[in-house]
């Protein structure tokens, strides 16, 4: 569940101002925040004019909304380690890494999301999509017998991730490598496997 | 681990000053929302002179972090139910309704923290101090035998409530009573019990 927004170059000029500005936003996103941001850097670091960038995107957020829409497009998807524990113990340390990187992409995008409403539902969309990817990781469990056929994907997503972004973000207090484990471990805990056994149990 | 802001109104006319603008201010942020606030709604919903507002706080963010100040002044203590899993569920419940509230104050507060570094310190703080308090649930069941005694009071309150706050305030979708139940629950079953057993286990 990176949110990493990789940067794509398919032909086409429009193709290559929109990979050349949304880069350029990245990078300035993480260097200098959303806050600070404004059209003008933007243009300098990427080359194109600012009129440009005025008549397609016409604001800084509805740039922050088309590289989150960029994010939606890319071919991620979650790691396939053979096993739940595995693979949610890999999202998570995706994710920690993401969001301890220091200035972090994720914290800049949901600061934003705080102060635009099209920012909020650009990044409600793009977590959608990450996290409706990541469903194939509970998916292969039942499949693989590991859990109840009956799991909840989303709940179990949720349940492993979302004590480290409350952590990191709300709480903003550091997380640790350890902090990542223990939160996908305790999610893999928390469902009974189809013989009522925890899928955790061989963790332990 | 409510997020409501008790008023109190400890006697001398400088705390009744205090506590009617933070009254005022706490209602008109449900109501319409930290961005539409301003100084004279304050002065006028609390009949205290605006200019005695400005001359004490100065800003909204400031009468922010005074209302935080306050929630940790209070004598909020988390439930005592007999049982950790009971504790757990209540202290989920509780985030529950005060999350789905509309407008709700803890979502204000929190899109005001990613407005303004004061707010944003004044809230780490206010539940710092929040799940400090929380830490006796599980202090209680380290006594009773419940759970192991190394048990790590922080990682467990941060895994039983971070994914209803992350589901609700980051993802922006609706929680229901039943997911605070579940990821109290999934908490729990990451917990070890002296014997090696969960202590969920009788909750299935």
């Amino acid at each position: 569940m990176s949110d990493d927004v990789p940067s794509r170059r398919p032909g086409g000029r429009t193709a290559r101002i929109r990979a050349d500005v949304l880069a350029a936003l990245d990078a300035l996103l993480t260097e200098q925040g959303y806050d600070a941001l404004s059209i003008e850097d933007v243009a300098d670091r990427s080359g194109v004019h600012r009129t440009t960038i005025y008549r397609r995107w016409g604001s800084v957020a509805m740039l922050l909304v088309d590289l989150l829409h960029l994010g939606t497009e890319d071919d991620w998807r979650p790691p396939d380690t053979g096993s739940l524990a595995g693979d949610l113990t890999a999202i998570n340390r995706e994710l920690y890494e993401a969001l301890m990187v220091e200035p972090s992409l994720t914290t800049a995008v949901i600061a934003a999301s705080f102060r635009t409403p099209e920012a909020a539902e650009a990044l409600s969309r793009f977590w959608a999509d990450r996290y409706r990817r990541s469903e194939v990781v509970v998916r292969r469990a039942i499949e693989r017998g590991d859990i109840r056929a009956g799991t909840d994907a989303q709940q179990l997503l949720v349940s492993a991730t979302g004590p480290l972004f409350h952590q990191r973000v709300l709480l903003r207090r550091p997380i640790t490598r350890a902090d990542a484990d223990a939160y996908a471990h305790a999610a893999l805990a928390g469902v009974a496997g189809p013989g009522g056994d925890d899928a955790a149990s061989h963790l332990r």
